[in-house]
């Protein structure tokens, strides 16, 4: 198959984890007589330096011709002192919000070799494998009017859906759920919003279409709980925008994975932006130091949710499960008994590994 | 001192914790030549069940002419059924909204003995000491509009702030902070919302009237991580009403102590209404199984926050501390070679000691 693939690799370390994954594509397509094709752009920081806008207008064009998107990381310090709408982070809410991708898909899965650095006792976490699917264009991110009053005393955001809206993303974790446990999570605050209530309406008229998924309604506070205390109960949770932006980011600690972890922002023809949950690590980006996997895990992520390649997911992410079982670790991941490698070397390995799996 | 406390027993175990907190207090009034007086009112299902209103006026008119309010707790499978506006829980937003109680305080501490019951780890959950100061009555809980569109296609929530209510709960923050370690982390989710760029403003004028308080913001979903990494991090949150209610109900449960955590709700000028953080518990209701110490404890910040007895209060606290180290706990606590005993043999311990201190 030829694909177009369009790489953002951001700031900071974005730019040495998107080569690795660059290259790991690369070493999927010659496998699998795949031709992927690559064009790079620039967004967040490294955008607003070179042309004073974190989401230039030609990297939007560039995303919206793809069969899929990469993006590394945005933001650092050299762009703190800039205001609001101006800043790294724009680039991010503005092209999620421009290509429409509303489902944000965040796996959490414990990687054997890293248990050891949860900071949950080994038998609360053992065994947790869930995925948070968080709605993502709309919510109180979105919604208008969002501004101070004329005489600055007072300020209002909106939180603001439509019926289709929450049905897609409802949909989605019925899907989601549908290709694992089959135990769907839908979590709000019904005792108190009317948007979750709605919401939880939706599931309700929703579950008729997927007998086969178990669901049960759980409130925000609740979950917030549950995800620290029993992480294992869950296996897919569908929520709103920013419930999800905080569950989610909680929910990445508990494995002591964080440095492992890929999403996906999906768009409804199945195009999608596909990043890793860590940040842009300005601290020790350009030294060879960066933890390529969840880059290269988020690259695996898109073979599969807009390739449909499952094979070749399949098989990249068996080559990172193999490297991390013999060891080789970057300096952010403390493995024990392992051989610590910088970004290069630790990416030659996942290659090696695709290029000798049969 | 004589002082005047409305009693809101609510639902299930909350009468039995009712009945403690109040044992208890008596036996304060007496030791100290203190003089209370006690009128109990209707909330919740109970208020549901015999008056058709989760929150009859004779309660607010009784809460607005006490010194302090104690609830016990709300809700219950027996009233799960009934349409949102006529739910136990209306009563407990109704009270907060009414009485003007707008700065709710949930400090979390990890007792020695349960720190074993916690999911994290020990060295990571040892030494944490946290109060989280929550706005409670503004934001999404109460902004207008909150409905749904004529077609019924849309919905919206709407979160408000005035100037004067962020300014009150920072300053709350701030004074608990100085009060304490002197470090106040300020969480809000600045790159997104209006509301929180406003809120993040206001931290930073008033800073300048607490020199001695150290100061940092921090984003909604950071904090949700590093309540799980780094709990021992933070002395005093201060932070919105929806966010406070995640962030609060997530570090409940990190130290295993649950079950004893007390929370006040503060209006300006002192009064206060004092809640422990558990629920009501319907399984074990009635059945003398009930831990008592959270109300207890709340009936402790009582006698600190609205009538400024601090050695009374300590008091108790010591006294609660006393009857764990040597080993009472209810059913719902795993203490090591410890004794299990009934709310009301426990609460007969409590006062034992509080009658023994010198
Ligand atoms: C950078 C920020 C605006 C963003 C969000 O809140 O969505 C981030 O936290 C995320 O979760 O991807
Ligand atoms: C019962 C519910 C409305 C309430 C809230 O969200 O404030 C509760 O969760 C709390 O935190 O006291």
């Amino acid at each position: 198959m030829n694909k177009h693939v369009v790489l953002l690799p951001g700031d900071g370390i974005g730019k040495e984890v998107m080569e690795s994954a660059r290259l790991v594509l690369e070493a999927v397509a010659e496998r699998n007589g795949h031709h992927f094709t690559f064009e790079e752009k620039l967004i967040g920081g490294a955008a607003i330096d070179e042309m004073g806008d974190p989401l230039p207008r030609e990297t939007v064009e560039a995303a919206e011709k793809a069969d899929a998107v990469l993006l590394g990381a945005v933001g650092g310090p050299s762009w703190d002192h800039l205001p609001g709408s101006g800043r790294p982070e724009q680039g991010l809410l503005g092209i999620r919000k421009q290509l429409g991708l509303f489902a944000n898909l965040r796996p959490v899965k414990g990687f054997r070799q890293l248990l050891h650095a949860s900071p949950l006792k080994k038998e609360v976490v053992e065994g947790s494998d869930l995925l948070i699917v968080r709605e993502l264009t709309g919510g109180l991110y979105f919604g208008e009017p969002q501004e101070r009053s004329e005489d600055g005393e007072g300020v209002v955001d909106t939180l603001s859906y439509s019926r289709k809206e929450i049905e897609r993303i409802v949909e989605q974790g019925f899907e989601s759920a549908r290709k694992r446990r089959k135990q769907l999570t839908s979590v709000d605050k019904a005792n108190v919003l009317e948007s979750s209530r709605m919401w939880r309406e939706i599931v309700e008229e929703k579950r008729a279409d997927y007998p086969d998924v178990k669901v049960d309604h759980m409130l925000v506070d609740a979950a917030a709980m549950k995800l620290v205390t029993d992480p294992t109960y869950f296996d897919v949770v569908v929520t709103e925008n920013m419930f999800g932006d905080i569950l989610s980011d909680e929910a990445s600690v508990l494995t002591g994975s964080l440095g492992l972890l890929p999403s996906a922002s999906l768009r409804e023809d199945g195009t999608g932006l596909y990043e890793p949950v860590h940040g842009s690590a300005p601290d020790i980006a350009g030294e060879d130091k960066a933890n390529p996997l969840a880059m290269i895990l988020s690259a695996a992520m898109m073979l599969k949710h807009s390739f449909h390649m499952e094979k070749e997911a399949e098989h990249v992410e068996k080559a990172v499960q193999e490297v991390l079982d013999a060891g080789y670790h970057t300096a952010d991941l403390s493995v024990v008994n392992g051989t610590e490698l910088g970004c290069t070397d630790l990416t030659r390995k996942v290659i090696e590994q695709i290029t000798s799996e049969d």
